[in-house]
């Protein structure tokens, strides 16, 4: 249902208030692409930004739910609130595990400090980066002290939006082919912690020196040098270490003057998929009027040009 | 290496007359963004258009890859020749599976008139349809009768690049859960044959079941009703009868005058990822030089502005 009666600023306030209905029809209107919904993001994007916001990414069964789901008791009994922004995979073929994964989680749905939100990377209107940035928002805005983003770790997409995060954590477990082969350079470049999860299995010990190995020339980044954890997300064991390197990693960023800096690449990646969707939506709609662009198309599949030369050709009308 | 010494018309003369190192240079080549290799390219897709292009998507598991050996197998006892082009899964994560996959393709390393070759979805210029659409052109125009995409069928690009070709076959496996909730209703459209791999396993009954139920309703595509077809690919069991399916529906799509449009589909969105990347660069230019981008930009992460009003105002600027 879209906004016909509340004001975008009443909606806004009753966010800022911490009301859960509020933000969760925010949120549904946001995903529709309702505009008055956008005019309350407007709102609240100038009183965010004060929810750490840690992206969790990993291969598909490295345990990231099960982690998910410890940490946010970790924040919890320290009496922090929690918003958890997870994001299915991209195939559009089954989801049976994932929506296991978010059942689990779902024992914290009575609590009302702790909001979960599933965001499928289907049908979402400008991307995939929008989707989460705007979800992040409405839960910052809310108060959350801690926001964490659960990507499944399949396609870049993924990936990138973990990365966008103020801390990046990359959970890994044992079996997956434990040497340093597997263990590709991207992604040693993107953690700021390493989790060893599934710790007690065979395989863990030489994950572990796999990644200390791998991560023994890597500058530190933003003055943090990368730490490799230790968890049994399925006992809890390792998880109040890994929820202590966590804040130590904000406090790290604040003293390095890098929280700011880090807060600004989910705003500038949100922006630039606007922007990109706005150019491409521009792009169809030539395309299928009469003149140039659509005889440009006619040739291509015509063979009588090819992609390469119709794109510059494209590109000089375009940008002159 | 670059071509510093032939020209492109000589380059291009080889690859037509079906030279195998110069078609395999070529390729790397286009992978390294070489300026001369995308003149080859040119001159090369006024003659392709020939092979029949047939994708394999389907969920990591259902066996894709093993059918493609089957199928391959199957065109060279017809006398055929056969280009594959495998397209490796995003994650950056591990590859384990899928060096595996490819090593038992490799049987057919041997014969000439099989070209098979692995694609990367990253670090590729101008994204996956571009480098795909590369690649089954250079094989179309080496003469080859069958190309075949294989690509994971993880994340919306590799379904989107199966989608391009003349015949879609989507294979599928018992065990995945295996009824029609499973069964999402984006996988009843894009498949013009649907493939019950595994077909001796428990559970393909109810698989095939579900997959007539779901295709009862569905319109026909082209004058072509949607088939099921059992497969056990690791004994080659059902192999010859989908081999025949597959030239049936192209028979079809030429009888129902849709063979050209098909053709088209892959240039197209070949097209359309090089104007958009080309977008996106002199985006990316405009946004570090100072000037009303970089303010933008400062703005957004300084939180003056939000990332919707932000793109409003720049697309307003690109386009007027």
């Amino acid at each position: 249902m879209a906004y016909s009666m509340a004001s975008p600023l009443k909606i806004a306030g009753l966010v800022l208030a911490g009301d859960i209905r509020a933000a969760a029809r925010l949120m549904r209107n946001l995903d529709d692409g309702d505009p008055a919904a956008r005019r309350v993001l407007q709102a609240l994007y100038a009183k965010s930004g004060h929810a750490h916001v840690v992206g969790v990414t990993g291969p598909p069964g490295s345990g990231k739910s099960t982690l998910v789901d410890r940490l946010i008791a970790a924040c919890r009994a320290k009496g922090g609130s929690v918003g958890v922004v997870a994001v299915d995979p991209t195939s559009p073929f089954s989801g049976g595990a994932v929506l296991g994964d978010r059942i689990r989680m779902q024992r914290h749905a009575g609590d009302p400090e702790v909001f979960i939100r599933s965001l499928g990377t289907r049908g979402s209107l400008g991307g995939l980066s929008r989707s989460v940035f705007d979800t992040v928002t409405v839960l910052d805005a809310m108060g959350k002290d801690l926001v964490l983003v659960e990507t499944a770790g399949v396609g870049q997409d993924g990936v990138k939006v973990a990365g966008a995060a103020h801390t990046v954590l990359v959970v890994l477990s044992p079996g997956m082919g434990d040497d340093i082969q597997a263990i590709k350079a991207g992604v040693l470049e993107i953690g700021d912690i390493y989790v060893v999860n599934k710790a007690d299995k065979d395989g863990a010990d030489t994950l572990e020196r796999s990644l200390r190995l791998g991560l023994e020339g890597a500058a530190p980044r933003d003055g943090w040098e990368r730490v490799v954890v230790r968890t049994e997300a399925r006992s809890g064991k390792g998880v109040d270490e890994l929820s202590e390197t966590i804040l130590r990693h904000r406090r790290r960023l604040e003293s390095a003057g890098a929280w700011e800096r880090r807060s600004g690449v989910f705003p500038k990646a949100a922006f630039l998929e606007l922007v990109e969707d706005g150019l491409r939506r521009r792009l169809e709609g030539l395309m299928r009027r009469p003149g140039p662009w659509k005889k440009r198309v006619n040739d291509l599949t015509g063979r009588r040009t090819d992609p390469g030369t119709a794109a510059k050709a494209a590109l000089k009308d375009l940008l002159g």
